[in-house]
Protein backbone atom coordinates (compact mmCIF):
# COMPACT_ATOMS: atom_id res chain seq x y z
CA UNK A 1 0.00 0.00 0.00
CA UNK A 2 1.47 3.70 -0.48
CA UNK A 3 2.11 5.66 2.73
CA UNK A 4 -0.89 7.55 1.69
CA UNK A 5 -3.55 4.24 2.62
CA UNK A 6 -0.75 2.98 5.40
CA UNK A 7 -1.86 6.72 6.93
CA UNK A 8 -5.00 6.74 6.14
CA UNK A 9 -6.00 2.94 7.67
CA UNK A 10 -4.04 4.14 10.41
CA UNK A 11 -6.57 6.59 11.37
CA UNK A 12 -9.26 3.88 11.32
CA UNK A 13 -7.50 2.34 14.38
CA UNK A 14 -7.78 4.21 17.87
CA UNK A 15 -6.05 7.58 17.77
CA UNK A 16 -4.46 8.98 20.93
CA UNK A 17 -5.32 12.79 20.84
CA UNK A 18 -1.69 13.65 20.85
CA UNK A 19 -1.71 11.74 17.35
CA UNK A 20 -3.47 15.73 16.09
CA UNK A 21 -5.06 12.98 13.52
CA UNK A 22 -1.93 12.37 12.50
CA UNK A 23 -1.46 15.32 10.54
CA UNK A 24 1.52 16.53 11.77
CA UNK A 25 5.60 15.85 11.89
CA UNK A 26 5.06 15.66 15.82
CA UNK A 27 2.55 13.83 18.78
CA UNK A 28 2.03 15.94 21.62
CA UNK A 29 2.00 13.82 24.63
CA UNK A 30 0.43 15.46 27.96
CA UNK A 31 0.21 12.54 30.29
CA UNK A 32 2.25 13.41 33.04
CA UNK A 33 5.39 11.36 34.14
CA UNK A 34 5.82 8.60 31.58
CA UNK A 35 7.47 5.27 30.94
CA UNK A 36 8.80 5.08 27.53
CA UNK A 37 10.32 1.96 25.75
CA UNK A 38 11.23 0.69 22.47
CA UNK A 39 11.58 -2.60 20.36
CA UNK A 40 13.17 -3.63 17.14
CA UNK A 41 12.18 -6.64 15.15
CA UNK A 42 14.02 -7.67 12.44
CA UNK A 43 12.76 -10.20 9.79
CA UNK A 44 15.09 -13.58 9.95
CA UNK A 45 15.86 -12.76 13.52
CA UNK A 46 13.43 -11.86 15.69
CA UNK A 47 10.47 -13.45 13.29
CA UNK A 48 10.93 -16.09 10.39
CA UNK A 49 10.17 -14.21 7.19
CA UNK A 50 7.30 -17.27 7.45
CA UNK A 51 5.32 -15.86 10.28
CA UNK A 52 1.71 -14.12 9.44
CA UNK A 53 2.13 -10.63 9.37
CA UNK A 54 -0.40 -9.98 11.38
CA UNK A 55 1.05 -11.84 14.07
CA UNK A 56 4.42 -10.00 13.58
CA UNK A 57 1.74 -6.68 13.97
CA UNK A 58 1.02 -8.60 17.22
CA UNK A 59 4.20 -9.30 18.82
CA UNK A 60 5.57 -6.02 17.84
CA UNK A 61 2.76 -4.10 19.71
CA UNK A 62 3.30 -6.98 22.84
CA UNK A 63 6.07 -7.04 23.81
CA UNK A 64 6.61 -3.82 23.72
CA UNK A 65 3.64 -3.39 26.11
CA UNK A 66 5.36 -6.28 28.47
CA UNK A 67 7.94 -3.84 29.09
CA UNK A 68 5.56 -1.62 29.91
CA UNK A 69 3.81 -4.07 31.96
CA UNK A 70 7.24 -4.85 34.08
CA UNK A 71 6.70 -1.48 35.55
CA UNK A 72 3.06 -1.67 36.57
CA UNK A 73 2.11 1.22 33.49
CA UNK A 74 -1.26 1.44 31.62
CA UNK A 75 -0.18 1.77 28.31
CA UNK A 76 -1.17 5.29 26.28
CA UNK A 77 -0.08 4.16 23.11
CA UNK A 78 2.60 4.06 20.24
CA UNK A 79 4.60 5.36 17.72
CA UNK A 80 5.40 2.78 14.61
CA UNK A 81 7.84 2.80 11.99
CA UNK A 82 7.01 0.82 9.58
CA UNK A 83 8.66 -0.26 5.72
CA UNK A 84 5.98 -0.37 3.36
CA UNK A 85 5.92 -3.63 1.27
CA UNK A 86 3.90 -5.54 -0.85
CA UNK A 87 0.06 -4.51 -0.18
CA UNK A 88 -0.88 -8.40 1.30
CA UNK A 89 1.50 -8.36 4.01
CA UNK A 90 0.88 -4.27 4.68
CA UNK A 91 -2.58 -5.25 4.65
CA UNK A 92 -2.47 -8.25 6.81
CA UNK A 93 0.00 -6.56 9.25
CA UNK A 94 -2.61 -3.81 9.56
CA UNK A 95 -5.42 -6.31 10.81
CA UNK A 96 -3.22 -7.26 13.68
CA UNK A 97 -2.19 -4.35 14.64
CA UNK A 98 -6.00 -3.40 14.93
CA UNK A 99 -6.07 -6.53 17.36
CA UNK A 100 -3.49 -5.99 19.57
CA UNK A 101 -4.60 -2.47 19.86
CA UNK A 102 -7.71 -2.97 21.06
CA UNK A 103 -7.00 -6.13 22.79
CA UNK A 104 -4.71 -3.81 25.21
CA UNK A 105 -6.89 -0.80 24.87
CA UNK A 106 -3.98 1.13 23.30
CA UNK A 107 -4.00 3.73 20.81
CA UNK A 108 -1.47 5.14 17.72
CA UNK A 109 0.17 8.23 18.86
CA UNK A 110 2.08 8.42 15.55
CA UNK A 111 5.23 6.75 13.62
CA UNK A 112 6.95 6.90 10.15
CA UNK A 113 6.68 5.00 7.21
CA UNK A 114 9.57 4.44 4.65
CA UNK A 115 10.39 1.88 1.60
CA UNK A 116 13.42 -0.78 1.49
CA UNK A 117 15.43 -1.32 -1.38
CA UNK A 118 14.45 -4.47 -2.89
CA UNK A 119 14.64 -8.01 -0.89
CA UNK A 120 15.95 -5.91 2.40
CA UNK A 121 14.72 -7.81 5.49
CA UNK A 122 11.78 -5.77 7.47
CA UNK A 123 12.79 -3.74 9.95
CA UNK A 124 9.86 -2.64 12.25
CA UNK A 125 10.10 -0.82 15.25
CA UNK A 126 7.49 0.12 17.94
CA UNK A 127 8.25 2.93 20.77
CA UNK A 128 5.62 2.75 23.88
CA UNK A 129 4.17 5.12 26.25
CA UNK A 130 2.91 4.19 29.09
CA UNK A 131 1.45 6.00 32.19
CA UNK A 132 0.41 5.90 36.03
CA UNK A 133 3.85 3.45 37.11
CA UNK A 134 5.04 2.55 39.95
CA UNK A 135 7.82 1.77 37.49
CA UNK A 136 9.79 -1.21 40.07
CA UNK A 137 13.82 -0.39 38.28
CA UNK A 138 15.51 -3.43 37.40
CA UNK A 139 18.36 -2.81 39.62
CA UNK A 140 16.11 -2.95 42.70
CA UNK A 141 16.51 -6.74 44.51
CA UNK A 142 17.70 -6.58 47.83
CA UNK A 143 19.65 -10.02 49.86
CA UNK A 144 17.20 -12.25 51.22
CA UNK A 145 14.76 -11.86 48.11
CA UNK A 146 13.31 -14.77 46.77
CA UNK A 147 12.64 -14.68 42.79
CA UNK A 148 9.32 -15.26 41.40
CA UNK A 149 8.14 -15.46 38.07
CA UNK A 150 4.50 -15.36 36.39
CA UNK A 151 2.44 -17.95 34.57
CA UNK A 152 4.38 -21.03 32.54
CA UNK A 153 7.90 -20.88 30.87
CA UNK A 154 9.45 -22.49 27.74
CA UNK A 155 5.90 -22.00 25.68
CA UNK A 156 7.14 -20.01 23.52
CA UNK A 157 10.64 -21.24 22.36
CA UNK A 158 8.79 -24.67 21.99
CA UNK A 159 6.29 -22.75 19.89
CA UNK A 160 9.31 -21.40 17.62
CA UNK A 161 10.23 -25.17 17.34
CA UNK A 162 6.70 -25.80 16.05
CA UNK A 163 6.81 -22.72 13.52
CA UNK A 164 10.11 -24.32 12.06
CA UNK A 165 8.01 -27.42 11.28
CA UNK A 166 8.00 -29.63 15.12
CA UNK A 167 4.82 -31.04 16.09
CA UNK A 168 3.19 -30.04 18.97
CA UNK A 169 0.07 -28.54 20.54
CA UNK A 170 -1.23 -25.20 18.70
CA UNK A 171 -1.57 -23.18 21.72
CA UNK A 172 2.73 -23.79 21.98
CA UNK A 173 2.22 -21.59 18.80
CA UNK A 174 -0.04 -19.30 19.70
CA UNK A 175 2.29 -18.77 22.95
CA UNK A 176 4.91 -17.71 20.18
CA UNK A 177 3.16 -15.81 17.63
CA UNK A 178 0.88 -14.07 19.91
CA UNK A 179 2.66 -13.41 23.57
CA UNK A 180 0.46 -11.63 26.05
CA UNK A 181 2.22 -8.83 28.10
CA UNK A 182 0.79 -9.42 31.71
CA UNK A 183 -0.67 -6.07 32.10
CA UNK A 184 -3.14 -6.22 35.12
CA UNK A 185 -0.42 -8.28 36.82
CA UNK A 186 2.37 -5.73 35.99
CA UNK A 187 -0.16 -3.29 38.01
CA UNK A 188 -0.86 -5.22 40.99
CA UNK A 189 2.31 -6.21 41.31
CA UNK A 190 4.77 -2.91 40.57
CA UNK A 191 3.74 -0.80 43.48
CA UNK A 192 4.92 -3.89 46.30
CA UNK A 193 7.68 -5.61 44.46
CA UNK A 194 11.54 -4.34 44.81
CA UNK A 195 12.80 -5.13 41.23
CA UNK A 196 10.83 -6.24 38.09
CA UNK A 197 11.39 -7.46 34.21
CA UNK A 198 9.70 -9.03 31.89
CA UNK A 199 11.53 -12.42 30.39
CA UNK A 200 12.11 -11.62 27.12
CA UNK A 201 15.59 -13.53 26.02
CA UNK A 202 15.02 -16.31 28.56
CA UNK A 203 14.74 -17.00 32.46
CA UNK A 204 18.41 -17.46 32.82
CA UNK A 205 20.03 -14.08 31.27
CA UNK A 206 16.88 -12.01 32.36
CA UNK A 207 17.75 -13.25 35.46
CA UNK A 208 21.19 -12.81 35.68
CA UNK A 209 20.60 -9.71 34.74
CA UNK A 210 18.57 -8.50 37.12
CA UNK A 211 21.06 -10.13 39.77
CA UNK A 212 23.75 -8.10 37.93
CA UNK A 213 22.40 -4.59 38.00
CA UNK A 214 21.24 -5.52 41.86
CA UNK A 215 24.53 -6.54 42.48
CA UNK A 216 23.68 -10.07 44.04
CA UNK A 217 24.05 -13.41 43.50
CA UNK A 218 21.01 -15.26 41.92
CA UNK A 219 20.44 -18.96 42.56
CA UNK A 220 17.73 -20.70 40.81
CA UNK A 221 16.10 -23.94 41.52
CA UNK A 222 15.10 -25.85 38.38
CA UNK A 223 12.84 -28.25 39.70
CA UNK A 224 10.83 -25.29 40.18
CA UNK A 225 10.38 -23.80 37.10
CA UNK A 226 7.03 -23.50 35.66
CA UNK A 227 5.58 -25.25 32.68
CA UNK A 228 2.43 -25.96 31.01
CA UNK A 229 0.69 -29.29 30.58
CA UNK A 230 1.01 -28.50 26.97
CA UNK A 231 4.97 -28.13 27.20
CA UNK A 232 5.18 -31.46 29.22
CA UNK A 233 3.02 -33.22 25.94
CA UNK A 234 5.88 -31.51 23.80
CA UNK A 235 8.75 -33.17 25.79
CA UNK A 236 10.17 -29.97 26.71
CA UNK A 237 13.00 -29.72 29.25
CA UNK A 238 12.84 -26.95 32.64
CA UNK A 239 16.37 -26.42 31.18
CA UNK A 240 15.68 -25.66 27.79
CA UNK A 241 12.77 -23.91 29.05
CA UNK A 242 14.79 -21.58 31.39
CA UNK A 243 16.65 -20.44 28.44
CA UNK A 244 14.51 -19.65 25.50
CA UNK A 245 13.40 -16.13 25.51
CA UNK A 246 9.69 -14.73 24.20
CA UNK A 247 7.89 -16.03 27.16
CA UNK A 248 7.01 -12.15 28.31
CA UNK A 249 6.39 -13.43 31.61
CA UNK A 250 7.23 -11.04 34.53
CA UNK A 251 10.29 -12.29 36.67
CA UNK A 252 10.18 -10.30 39.72
CA UNK A 253 12.36 -10.12 43.28
CA UNK A 254 10.19 -9.34 46.69
CA UNK A 255 10.98 -10.98 50.05
CA UNK A 256 10.17 -14.83 50.40
CA UNK A 257 6.70 -14.55 52.47
CA UNK A 258 5.32 -12.52 49.74
CA UNK A 259 1.77 -13.95 48.57
CA UNK A 260 1.16 -14.23 45.49
CA UNK A 261 0.33 -16.23 42.32
CA UNK A 262 3.53 -16.43 40.97
CA UNK A 263 6.14 -19.07 41.18
CA UNK A 264 8.80 -18.79 43.79
CA UNK A 265 11.90 -20.12 41.75
CA UNK A 266 15.36 -18.33 43.26
CA UNK A 267 16.49 -16.39 46.04
CA UNK A 268 19.56 -13.61 45.96
CA UNK A 269 21.92 -13.71 48.06
CA UNK A 270 25.40 -11.13 48.50
CA UNK A 271 28.06 -12.03 45.98
CA UNK A 272 27.27 -12.07 42.66
CA UNK A 273 26.91 -14.46 39.25
CA UNK A 274 24.08 -17.20 38.73
CA UNK A 275 23.80 -20.75 40.36
CA UNK A 276 21.34 -23.40 38.70
CA UNK A 277 20.31 -26.28 40.78
CA UNK A 278 17.45 -29.11 40.88
CA UNK A 279 15.86 -29.23 44.04
CA UNK A 280 19.40 -28.81 45.62
CA UNK A 281 21.41 -31.03 43.19
CA UNK A 282 23.95 -28.57 41.49
CA UNK A 283 23.73 -28.32 37.81
CA UNK A 284 26.18 -26.93 35.80
CA UNK A 285 25.37 -23.43 33.48
CA UNK A 286 24.27 -24.50 29.95
CA UNK A 287 26.63 -22.80 27.72
CA UNK A 288 23.72 -19.90 26.57
CA UNK A 289 21.58 -18.74 28.89
CA UNK A 290 19.23 -17.08 25.95
CA UNK A 291 19.25 -14.94 23.82
CA UNK A 292 21.70 -12.37 22.50
CA UNK A 293 21.43 -11.07 19.10
CA UNK A 294 21.61 -14.51 17.14
CA UNK A 295 20.52 -13.99 13.99
CA UNK A 296 17.57 -17.04 13.52
CA UNK A 297 15.59 -18.35 10.90
CA UNK B 1 31.21 -4.28 18.45
CA UNK B 2 29.35 -5.70 20.87
CA UNK B 3 26.03 -4.68 22.28
CA UNK B 4 27.34 -4.48 25.68
CA UNK B 5 30.43 -2.40 23.90
CA UNK B 6 27.79 -0.21 22.36
CA UNK B 7 26.08 0.59 25.46
CA UNK B 8 28.91 0.95 27.56
CA UNK B 9 29.94 3.73 24.82
CA UNK B 10 26.37 5.52 24.82
CA UNK B 11 26.80 5.54 28.77
CA UNK B 12 30.13 7.97 27.61
CA UNK B 13 27.85 10.24 25.79
CA UNK B 14 25.56 12.64 28.05
CA UNK B 15 22.75 10.41 29.23
CA UNK B 16 19.59 12.06 30.33
CA UNK B 17 18.14 11.42 34.05
CA UNK B 18 15.08 9.13 32.32
CA UNK B 19 17.69 6.73 31.34
CA UNK B 20 18.55 5.29 34.72
CA UNK B 21 22.19 4.58 33.67
CA UNK B 22 20.91 2.68 30.66
CA UNK B 23 20.71 -0.29 33.53
CA UNK B 24 16.40 -0.73 32.87
CA UNK B 25 14.30 -1.96 29.78
CA UNK B 26 12.63 1.36 29.96
CA UNK B 27 13.31 5.07 30.20
CA UNK B 28 10.92 7.31 32.69
CA UNK B 29 9.90 10.46 31.45
CA UNK B 30 8.91 13.16 34.17
CA UNK B 31 8.75 16.42 32.22
CA UNK B 32 5.91 17.92 31.39
CA UNK B 33 4.07 17.92 28.55
CA UNK B 34 6.31 16.24 25.65
CA UNK B 35 7.04 16.76 21.90
CA UNK B 36 7.72 13.29 20.32
CA UNK B 37 8.47 12.52 16.55
CA UNK B 38 10.37 9.75 15.18
CA UNK B 39 12.13 9.23 12.03
CA UNK B 40 13.73 6.09 10.12
CA UNK B 41 17.02 6.31 7.76
CA UNK B 42 17.54 3.47 5.57
CA UNK B 43 20.56 2.70 3.74
CA UNK B 44 20.62 2.98 0.09
CA UNK B 45 17.17 5.09 0.52
CA UNK B 46 17.86 7.83 2.81
CA UNK B 47 21.59 7.71 3.24
CA UNK B 48 24.46 6.59 0.82
CA UNK B 49 26.05 3.17 1.68
CA UNK B 50 29.30 5.66 1.06
CA UNK B 51 28.13 8.16 3.91
CA UNK B 52 31.02 8.44 6.44
CA UNK B 53 28.93 7.02 9.88
CA UNK B 54 29.61 10.14 11.68
CA UNK B 55 27.47 11.75 8.82
CA UNK B 56 24.76 9.13 9.44
CA UNK B 57 24.97 9.53 12.92
CA UNK B 58 24.50 13.31 12.28
CA UNK B 59 22.06 13.57 10.38
CA UNK B 60 19.66 10.62 11.91
CA UNK B 61 19.66 12.69 15.23
CA UNK B 62 19.40 16.45 13.08
CA UNK B 63 16.45 15.66 11.33
CA UNK B 64 13.99 14.68 14.55
CA UNK B 65 15.63 17.97 16.35
CA UNK B 66 13.88 19.26 13.09
CA UNK B 67 10.69 18.54 13.83
CA UNK B 68 11.25 19.52 17.38
CA UNK B 69 12.86 22.73 16.42
CA UNK B 70 9.24 23.24 14.03
CA UNK B 71 7.17 22.83 17.21
CA UNK B 72 9.72 25.65 19.20
CA UNK B 73 10.96 23.11 21.36
CA UNK B 74 13.73 22.30 23.43
CA UNK B 75 15.37 18.83 22.78
CA UNK B 76 14.98 16.65 25.86
CA UNK B 77 16.95 13.59 24.62
CA UNK B 78 16.20 10.45 21.91
CA UNK B 79 15.55 6.92 21.55
CA UNK B 80 18.35 5.31 19.44
CA UNK B 81 16.97 1.69 17.48
CA UNK B 82 20.66 0.60 16.14
CA UNK B 83 21.82 -2.22 13.75
CA UNK B 84 25.08 -3.11 15.31
CA UNK B 85 27.38 -3.94 11.92
CA UNK B 86 31.29 -4.06 11.83
CA UNK B 87 33.38 -2.62 14.30
CA UNK B 88 34.48 0.57 12.34
CA UNK B 89 31.62 1.37 11.43
CA UNK B 90 29.36 1.52 14.62
CA UNK B 91 33.12 2.93 16.28
CA UNK B 92 32.15 6.02 13.61
CA UNK B 93 28.55 6.10 14.29
CA UNK B 94 28.97 7.01 17.82
CA UNK B 95 31.23 9.58 17.40
CA UNK B 96 29.15 11.35 15.35
CA UNK B 97 26.46 10.64 17.78
CA UNK B 98 28.42 12.22 20.43
CA UNK B 99 29.29 15.00 17.88
CA UNK B 100 25.38 16.04 17.42
CA UNK B 101 24.35 15.59 21.00
CA UNK B 102 26.62 17.71 22.33
CA UNK B 103 26.43 20.11 19.34
CA UNK B 104 22.58 20.30 20.00
CA UNK B 105 22.48 19.89 23.90
CA UNK B 106 20.41 16.69 23.70
CA UNK B 107 20.60 13.73 25.91
CA UNK B 108 20.24 9.61 25.22
CA UNK B 109 17.29 8.35 26.68
CA UNK B 110 17.25 4.91 25.45
CA UNK B 111 17.10 2.29 22.57
CA UNK B 112 17.26 -0.63 21.49
CA UNK B 113 20.38 -2.59 19.43
CA UNK B 114 19.57 -5.57 17.00
CA UNK B 115 21.58 -7.57 14.62
CA UNK B 116 20.83 -7.80 10.93
CA UNK B 117 21.15 -10.58 8.94
CA UNK B 118 24.29 -10.35 6.55
CA UNK B 119 24.09 -7.77 3.53
CA UNK B 120 20.59 -6.05 5.07
CA UNK B 121 20.79 -2.47 4.48
CA UNK B 122 20.99 -0.51 7.65
CA UNK B 123 17.88 1.12 9.38
CA UNK B 124 18.17 3.74 11.90
CA UNK B 125 15.88 4.87 14.12
CA UNK B 126 15.72 8.14 16.28
CA UNK B 127 12.31 9.16 18.64
CA UNK B 128 12.95 12.25 19.99
CA UNK B 129 11.62 14.24 22.79
CA UNK B 130 11.06 17.67 23.62
CA UNK B 131 9.80 19.66 26.41
CA UNK B 132 8.66 23.65 26.74
CA UNK B 133 7.01 23.94 23.46
CA UNK B 134 4.55 26.17 22.08
CA UNK B 135 4.06 23.85 19.31
CA UNK B 136 1.92 25.38 16.61
CA UNK B 137 0.23 22.75 13.67
CA UNK B 138 0.96 22.03 10.24
CA UNK B 139 -2.61 22.86 9.82
CA UNK B 140 -2.84 26.55 11.17
CA UNK B 141 -2.49 28.89 7.93
CA UNK B 142 -5.34 31.60 7.83
CA UNK B 143 -6.61 33.24 4.38
CA UNK B 144 -4.15 36.11 3.70
CA UNK B 145 -1.15 34.79 5.11
CA UNK B 146 1.86 34.93 4.10
CA UNK B 147 4.32 31.27 3.50
CA UNK B 148 7.58 32.07 4.99
CA UNK B 149 11.06 29.94 5.20
CA UNK B 150 14.01 30.52 6.88
CA UNK B 151 17.88 30.12 5.69
CA UNK B 152 18.30 29.26 2.34
CA UNK B 153 16.92 26.22 -0.05
CA UNK B 154 18.41 23.78 -2.29
CA UNK B 155 21.95 23.85 -0.79
CA UNK B 156 21.41 20.06 0.34
CA UNK B 157 20.01 18.94 -2.67
CA UNK B 158 23.19 20.06 -4.47
CA UNK B 159 25.04 18.74 -1.97
CA UNK B 160 23.85 15.16 -2.74
CA UNK B 161 24.01 15.64 -6.36
CA UNK B 162 28.31 16.10 -5.16
CA UNK B 163 28.06 13.37 -2.47
CA UNK B 164 27.23 11.50 -5.90
CA UNK B 165 29.78 12.79 -7.73
CA UNK B 166 29.56 16.07 -9.44
CA UNK B 167 31.71 18.77 -8.60
CA UNK B 168 30.78 21.88 -6.25
CA UNK B 169 31.47 24.16 -3.63
CA UNK B 170 32.24 22.09 0.11
CA UNK B 171 29.71 23.57 2.25
CA UNK B 172 26.92 22.35 -0.21
CA UNK B 173 28.38 18.64 0.53
CA UNK B 174 28.38 19.75 4.36
CA UNK B 175 24.35 21.14 3.89
CA UNK B 176 23.59 17.68 3.15
CA UNK B 177 25.65 15.65 5.56
CA UNK B 178 25.62 17.66 8.41
CA UNK B 179 22.11 19.14 8.48
CA UNK B 180 21.73 22.17 11.20
CA UNK B 181 18.15 21.77 12.60
CA UNK B 182 16.61 25.20 13.21
CA UNK B 183 16.34 25.20 16.63
CA UNK B 184 16.91 28.69 17.99
CA UNK B 185 14.71 30.03 15.30
CA UNK B 186 11.79 27.82 16.35
CA UNK B 187 12.14 28.45 19.49
CA UNK B 188 11.51 32.07 18.64
CA UNK B 189 8.94 31.97 16.06
CA UNK B 190 6.91 28.68 17.39
CA UNK B 191 4.67 31.22 19.79
CA UNK B 192 3.96 33.91 17.36
CA UNK B 193 3.01 32.01 13.81
CA UNK B 194 0.23 30.26 12.68
CA UNK B 195 1.63 27.22 11.12
CA UNK B 196 4.91 25.57 11.17
CA UNK B 197 7.02 22.72 9.74
CA UNK B 198 10.53 21.75 8.56
CA UNK B 199 11.66 21.89 4.77
CA UNK B 200 12.49 17.61 4.82
CA UNK B 201 11.04 16.35 1.55
CA UNK B 202 10.97 19.68 -0.71
CA UNK B 203 9.74 22.84 -0.42
CA UNK B 204 6.90 22.59 -2.77
CA UNK B 205 5.53 19.15 -1.60
CA UNK B 206 5.79 20.84 2.38
CA UNK B 207 4.25 23.95 1.51
CA UNK B 208 1.37 22.08 -0.13
CA UNK B 209 0.72 19.73 2.84
CA UNK B 210 0.62 22.66 5.02
CA UNK B 211 -2.03 24.19 2.94
CA UNK B 212 -3.82 20.93 2.50
CA UNK B 213 -4.32 20.24 6.03
CA UNK B 214 -5.00 23.88 6.67
CA UNK B 215 -7.81 23.78 3.84
CA UNK B 216 -6.34 26.13 1.88
CA UNK B 217 -4.44 27.49 -1.41
CA UNK B 218 -0.97 28.41 -1.30
CA UNK B 219 0.63 30.70 -3.96
CA UNK B 220 4.48 30.27 -4.38
CA UNK B 221 6.79 33.23 -5.85
CA UNK B 222 9.58 31.10 -7.68
CA UNK B 223 11.98 34.47 -7.89
CA UNK B 224 11.50 34.33 -4.18
CA UNK B 225 12.73 31.74 -2.77
CA UNK B 226 16.23 32.17 -0.78
CA UNK B 227 19.20 30.00 -2.36
CA UNK B 228 22.46 30.89 -1.26
CA UNK B 229 25.83 31.85 -3.06
CA UNK B 230 27.15 28.73 -3.49
CA UNK B 231 24.13 27.10 -4.53
CA UNK B 232 24.09 29.79 -7.16
CA UNK B 233 28.16 29.05 -8.01
CA UNK B 234 26.71 25.13 -8.71
CA UNK B 235 24.24 26.72 -11.42
CA UNK B 236 21.18 25.23 -9.46
CA UNK B 237 18.34 26.31 -10.33
CA UNK B 238 15.45 27.89 -8.00
CA UNK B 239 12.89 25.29 -9.07
CA UNK B 240 15.47 22.50 -8.87
CA UNK B 241 15.92 24.11 -5.05
CA UNK B 242 12.14 24.06 -4.49
CA UNK B 243 11.83 20.24 -5.42
CA UNK B 244 14.96 18.90 -3.68
CA UNK B 245 14.66 17.58 -0.18
CA UNK B 246 16.97 17.44 3.43
CA UNK B 247 17.41 21.01 3.60
CA UNK B 248 15.32 20.89 7.16
CA UNK B 249 15.09 24.89 7.19
CA UNK B 250 11.57 25.98 8.86
CA UNK B 251 8.58 27.33 7.03
CA UNK B 252 5.83 28.90 8.44
CA UNK B 253 2.64 30.74 7.74
CA UNK B 254 2.15 34.23 9.55
CA UNK B 255 0.62 37.31 8.89
CA UNK B 256 1.59 39.41 5.76
CA UNK B 257 3.53 42.35 8.16
CA UNK B 258 5.08 39.22 9.90
CA UNK B 259 8.51 40.56 11.31
CA UNK B 260 11.17 38.25 10.51
CA UNK B 261 14.57 37.46 9.23
CA UNK B 262 12.83 34.89 7.61
CA UNK B 263 11.47 35.54 3.65
CA UNK B 264 8.60 35.92 1.94
CA UNK B 265 7.94 32.95 -0.95
CA UNK B 266 4.27 32.98 -0.59
CA UNK B 267 0.55 33.63 0.35
CA UNK B 268 -2.51 31.12 1.52
CA UNK B 269 -6.09 32.24 0.18
CA UNK B 270 -9.21 30.45 0.22
CA UNK B 271 -9.77 27.21 -2.40
CA UNK B 272 -7.19 24.51 -2.41
CA UNK B 273 -3.38 23.43 -4.38
CA UNK B 274 -0.65 25.19 -4.67
CA UNK B 275 0.15 27.59 -7.70
CA UNK B 276 3.69 28.47 -8.89
CA UNK B 277 4.85 32.08 -10.16
CA UNK B 278 7.79 33.84 -11.49
CA UNK B 279 7.36 37.51 -10.15
CA UNK B 280 4.01 37.30 -11.45
CA UNK B 281 4.62 35.14 -14.28
CA UNK B 282 2.98 31.69 -13.79
CA UNK B 283 4.74 28.78 -14.41
CA UNK B 284 3.78 24.99 -14.60
CA UNK B 285 3.85 22.61 -11.90
CA UNK B 286 6.87 19.94 -12.23
CA UNK B 287 6.14 16.68 -12.28
CA UNK B 288 7.57 15.93 -8.61
CA UNK B 289 7.04 18.48 -6.02
CA UNK B 290 9.34 17.05 -3.49
CA UNK B 291 10.66 13.02 -1.91
CA UNK B 292 7.84 10.75 -1.55
CA UNK B 293 9.80 7.67 -0.93
CA UNK B 294 11.81 7.18 -3.82
CA UNK B 295 15.17 4.46 -3.17
CA UNK B 296 17.76 6.54 -3.48
CA UNK B 297 21.69 5.42 -3.97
Amino acid sequence: VTEAEFIAALRQLPLHLAARGLNDDTALLDAGPLVVTTDTLVEGVHFLPTDPAQDVAWKLVATNLSDLAAKGANPEGVLLNYPLGDDSWDRAFLEGLADVLTTFDTKIIGGDTVTLPPNAPRVLTVTAFGSDAAAPARSGAREGDALYVTGTIGDAGAGLAIALGAHGPAELLAAYRRPQPRLADGRILAPHVHAMMDVSDGLLIDASRMALTSNLAISIDLARIPVSDAYRTFSGTRLAAATEGDDYQLLFAAPQDFVTDATLIGAFSTGSGLTLHDSGTPVPLPASLGYEHRPRG
